[in-house]
């Protein structure tokens, strides 16, 4: 069974972990948000992209959720020393991966390309896309002027007021190579328990990924990243609203229409089900909060399923 | 009293720290040799430039005479599981200087600048100016063709046979400003041991540099960086024959004519002394391998009487 899924960063590698140990990796394509990609010391950095290669590295920094597991932080106190910015955590390790990164952009490499690279040297067997190898950049409107994403999600701590979310570049780009096939001819697309408005709509924006969506040959299923009116991590309950999203399955829904076909979600949102049913879309329930190893196989196993 | 030093890397690092325990640090100018500076990953690197830094500070790794002490080399081993070429080592902390470098020439400032500001930032209270603002670079004529510096001295481990040497966009670049005034205007100019080919060669091909030597109101005195028909450490030796000069100090001062006054050189070559006398240099015999702090002080003080 092929399976291409629609991924954030933290959210989606716990799910990418498990779907992994239940797929052989040839059969799992990821397509990555590119939207939260930011310039740090020069570098580029894609965090979305890393946190899921290193996730199917199993390198991933589980705890913290980015970066790469035992790294160090020498070059960052010494950028510090020398009076640079530091609101952005780059281990030593993980630098290797920016500076590798960068130079190849630099080379006028695709980043489809050099993201392909990264994924083989660090032993991921699975696919890795970004959705598009053209920039676009997700951008935060707050009373005090617009923000980069990671301003306003690393530096700012998601802190402050979210007016409008605005994916600058999106009408411009086109999704990489590969990416609508992948999506076409999968037997299940999985939209991850990411952020809908900043970790899986800057990927809806670009041209073509949504009507590779809408006629997809496979089911389309997405887990909620919302449980009992929260997020389960991270600022998507803020960002939905500023969206006019119902902070909620339903909301999630409403994110992902017309074309979700099924939705899994918690348990404890169980009374959810029936709203969902009546819009035409599945509920699948399930314990959507991973915990551990064990819990991210168990949500895979339910998510394969929901294939019907 | 004001002094000036010409100074490539390692060699100069050593007599550089004894002169600033001789020397209030703002009396002490040091012209820095940028022709062995090379992209590393992406990142500009000036490793004359650093290892004068980094001595001046405190914090040169003295043992291995580059880099700072007690870096860790994390960023990379990780380059080397992605498959980058590692045989130019950047440890980690030191990784944090080429970053602030890099992105700061990207913007369009100077070497200049750069330097002053990673120096202020590091503690150095003398004054570190690149030779020039503008790109020179060494290279090396091989059997097998051109070589930069880097390739020839660090990859080649200066194993191969030396048929010419170049220093490409010299006759282009002009002095970083304030290296005439500091060397016209100095009570001592300093020409380090170093290698006259490529650390003070370099140096020397700046349209300007040899006539402010010339011209300069102090005495010019060189250590010679050669002892009993060889170079103190690295390839100088091969390197001076390459360009017809004898391994001895009166290569060197051949190399320093005619601008040259004072040639220290080590008691074991007394013997050079007449003939240094002849061509109107002043000889002054010192020990000039630097073993400890001790002797670098020693040889500092040496140098700073040989004003006379």
């Amino acid at each position: 069974m092929r399976v291409t899924a629609l991924a954030g960063g933290t959210g989606a590698a716990k799910l990418l972990r498990g779907l992994a140990a239940c797929l052989p990796p040839e059969d799992l394509t990821v397509i990555g948000n590119t939207g939260d990609d930011t310039e740090v010391w020069g570098l580029h950095v894609s965090p979305d992209l890393d946190t899921v290669t290193y996730a199917l590295a199993g390198r991933l920094d589980v705890e913290r959720g980015w970066g790469l597991a035992g790294d160090t932080f020498r070059a960052l106190e010494a950028m510090a020393g020398l009076g640079a910015d530091t609101w952005f955590n780059l281990g030593d390790r993980d630098l290797a991966t920016h500076l590798f990164r960068t130079r190849a952009l630099r080379r006028r490499r695709p980043l489809s390309r050099i993201t392909a690279d990264v994924a083989q040297r660090l032993g991921v067997a699975a696919r890795i896309l970004p959705m598009s190898d053209d920039p676009v950049r997700t951008r935060i409107r707050t009373p005090d002027g617009w923000l980069g994403f990671q301003e306003y999600f690393v530096r700012e701590k998601a802190q402050v007021e979210v007016l409008e979310v605005d994916y600058e570049g999106a009408a411009d780009a086109s999704p990489a190579p590969g990416v609508v096939p992948a999506i076409r001819d999968a037997d299940l697309v999985l939209v991850c328990p990411s952020n809908p408005v900043t970790s899986v709509g800057p990927i809806l924006a670009v041209p073509g990924i949504v009507e590779a969506l809408g006629t997809a040959r496979g089911v389309v299923v997405a887990v909620s990243p919302i449980v009992g009116g929260e997020a389960v991590s991270g600022p998507a309950g803020a960002l939905m609203r500023a969206r006019r999203l119902a902070v909620s399955p339903e909301g999630v829904a409403t994110a992902y229409a017309p074309w979700l076909r099924a939705l899994v979600l918690d348990r404890r949102d169980a009374p959810s089900a029936g709203a969902l049913r009546a819009r035409g879309l599945t509920p699948v329930l399930a314990d959507i909060v991973m915990t551990d190893r064990r819990s991210e196989i168990a949500l895979a196993r339910r998510v394969l399923d929901a294939r019907g």
